[in-house]
C-alpha cells in the first residue's frame, strides 16, 4: 500500500523512449500492491501499470512473472500484458529498480464479494490452471512447507505476544501437516495469492487477473484451497457455505476435480491457512511501526486455522 | 501520502448514480495529496479524480475550496473543475466522507523543477491572482501569525529535540515579524500551497495547477515568497538565485510587484519559512510513528529561515 521508490519525470521520459508507446501524459503513484511501487501512467496511446521491483522480489523470477503473464494472455486469460521494449525485452531499469510497463486492466476489486463473485473466482482459477499447464519456465514455491518452517522459527518464541498459545497450537499444525501433506496430486503452475485485490470485476463479470509475483508450480488444488480461504469467509471470519459451494462449483464447471484432490481439500485448506497466518505474524512481529511495508493483522488466519482444524470432510466446504 | 478511507464498489456505484459521467470502469487510491483520500477513477466517460474529505478539512470550507476552482477554471486558468451532480450540488457523501468528483488535469509534477519551470510557475501563479480578484467568497488564512503562533506553542517545548537552539531562534523570529510585517500589501485570493507536487507540466508547458486545500486570503507577495521558498531551494538547501530571478520575472511579466510588495520580500519569505517549518515540526512532534500521515523533515525549512534572516534587499533573490 505505498510506493517505495518515486520516479522523477526526467528518468520516466528516458525509460519510456525505450517503448512504442507514444508520450507521458500524467503518471501517479498508486496505493495497491504489497511489494513493489506501482504507478498508474497515462500516455498518448493509452493506461498502462508501471511497476518497479523493490527488494522483496528476486530479478531471477521476472522472467518466469512476465513470462506467464504473456503465456495466459495469449491463452485468452484477461491478465496485464507486460509491454515489449523496442530491444524486444520486458524489463527495463528506472530509478535504479528493475521495472516493467504493463497493460492497464479496467475493473474494480470486490471489497464485499457476492457468492456470484466467488463462482466466477472459481472458474477463472481452473482457466487459469488449464492455461498455465503447457507453461516451459518452472518455480518452486517459496512459500511451501520448507518456507513455512523457517517463518515460523523466526517467529515462534513471539508468537504468544500476538496470540497466547499460539506456539503448541502451530507446533501442532506443523506435526499434523508434514504427516498428512498430499505428495501426488495434480500439479503445476498457480497464482498462489488468488486474494479478492488481484481480481477485478466489471459488474457482475470477471474483467481479469493480476498480481502474479507470487505465481509458482504447486499442487492446483491448494491453489484452490487459497481462494476458499480468501473469498470464503466473512468478516467476523465465520464460514460462508454458500460461497465455498458457489467457488468449487466454479472451479468444477472448468476442471473437475479427483477424488485425490477433494479428499486432500481440508488439510490444504489448513496448510494455506498456517502459509498466510506465518507470513502475517513474521511481518507483524519484525517489521518496525512506521514502516511503509503494510503490516495485516495474523489473527484473521489463526481463526481460519481453527476453523480447518476442525474439518472432517470435503463437503463442509460445499463440494458436491 | 496514504489513502485515508477506502471505498467499496458498491459505494461508489451509489455515489456514481448522483452523477451524469458515464459508468464505473476502474478507481486505484492514489498516493498523492497528503490531507485527503484520493482516487484516480476512469468511467466511460473519462478520468477523474474522486477526493473524500478526511477530518484535517473544515467542511465548512469546501464551498470556498470548490467554488474557487470553477471560477478559477471559468477564468481560464488550468485547473481541476468539480463535476456536479444531477441535483447541481458539487459536494457529495461516500463511505461517511464528504466527497467531490473533479476532472482529472494531464501532466506530471516536477521532482526536479529547472529554471523554465520556475519561470512558468511565477507566471501562472500571477495568473491566478488575478484571476481570484473578482472572486467572492472570503476565507481568512488560518495558517497565519496567529495560527503559527498555537503551533508555536504546542511544539516550542521539545524543539530542541529536533534541533538544538531552534527555540531561542524562533522566539527571536516572531519578536522580527511581529515588528516588521507588513500590513498594507495588495491582497486576495492565494493558493497558499503551490509547491511542486501541485503543479502539473506537459514537457516545458505548465498544464494546471491543483490542490486549492489551504487556498485563502491573504497577501499576494506572501504567496510569491511561499513559492521561493518551494522552487528555488536545491536539495542542499542553497538558494538558487538564477530560479529566484525566472521565478520572479515570470510573476512579474502577469503582475508587476509594488515597491512595497518588493521591499517586504524578505520578511515575507521569512514568514513563510517560518509557516512551513512549523507545521512540519508540529506534525514530526505530534504525530505518532506508523501513521498514515506522512511527516516531513522540519530541518529544510529551519536552513531555509537562517537563510531569509541574513538578507537584507530583495535583490538577493532576484528581484530586477
Amino acid at each position: 500500500m505505498a510506493v517505495y521508490t518515486d520516479v522523477s519525470e526526467g528518468e520516466l521520459e528516458a525509460f519510456l523512449r525505450g517503448y512504442d508507446v507514444g508520450h507521458m501524459l500524467s503518471y501517479k503513484g498508486i496505493a495497491e500492491g504489497s511489494e513493489n511501487s506501482n504507478f498508474l501512467l497515462h500516455t498518448s496511446t493509452g493506461s498502462y501499470i508501471l511497476t518497479l521491483y523493490e527488494k522483496r522480489v528476486d530479478p531471477g523470477d521476472l522472467p518466469f512473472f512476465l513470462g506467464l503473464m504473456e503465456h495466459l494472455a495469449r491463452k485468452g486469460i484477461s491478465c496485464p500484458l507486460p509491454v515489449h521494449r523496442r530491444d524486444g525485452e520486458v524489463i527495463g531499469t528506472v530509478a535504479g529498480r528493475r521495472a516493467a510497463l504493463i497493460t492497464f486492466l479496467e475493473g474494480a476489486w470486490m471489497r464485499r464479494p457476492t457468492v456470484s463473485h466467488c463462482r466466477e473466482v472459481g472458474k477463472a482459477l481452473a482457466g487459469l490452471h488449464l492455461a498455465g499447464a503447457d507453461f516451459p519456465l518452472h518455480r518452486p514455491n517459496a512459500l511451501a512447507f520448507e518456507g513455512w518452517r523457517k517463518l515460523w522459527e523466526g517467529s515462534r518464541a513471539r508468537a504468544h505476544e500476538v496470540e497466547p498459545g499460539l506456539a503448541e497450537e502451530v507446533d501442532s499444525d506443523f506435526v499434523d501437516l508434514a504427516a498428512a501433506w498430499p505428495g501426488h496430486l495434480p500439479a503445476g503452475v498457480i497464482h498462489a495469492d488468488l486474494f479478492p485485490d488481484n481480481v477485478f470485476f466489471l459488474g457482475e463479470e470477471l474483467s481479469g487477473l493480476i498480481d502474479f509475483y507470487f505465481a509458482c508450480n504447486d499442487l492446483y488444488a491448494y491453489d484452490l484451497a487459497t481462494c476458499l480461504n480468501a473469498w470464503c469467509f466473512e468478516k467476523d471470519n465465520a464460514f460462508n457455505l454458500t460461497k465455498g459451494t458457489a467457488l468449487l462449483a466454479g472451479y468444477q464447471s472448468v476442471r473437475p476435480l479427483s477424488q485425490a484432490e477433494k479428499d486432500a481439500l481440508p488439510v490444504l485448506a489448513r496448510g494455506s491457512a498456517l502459509r498466510f497466518m506465518l507470513t502475517r505474524l513474521y511481518d507483524w512481529l519484525t517489521i518496525p511501526d512506521g514502516a511503509l511495508v503494510q503490516k495485516r493483522d495474523p489473527h484473521e488466519y489463526i481463526r481460519r486455522l481453527r476453523f480447518h482444524r476442525k474439518i472432517t470432510s470435503p463437503r463442509e466446504y460445499g463440494l458436491a
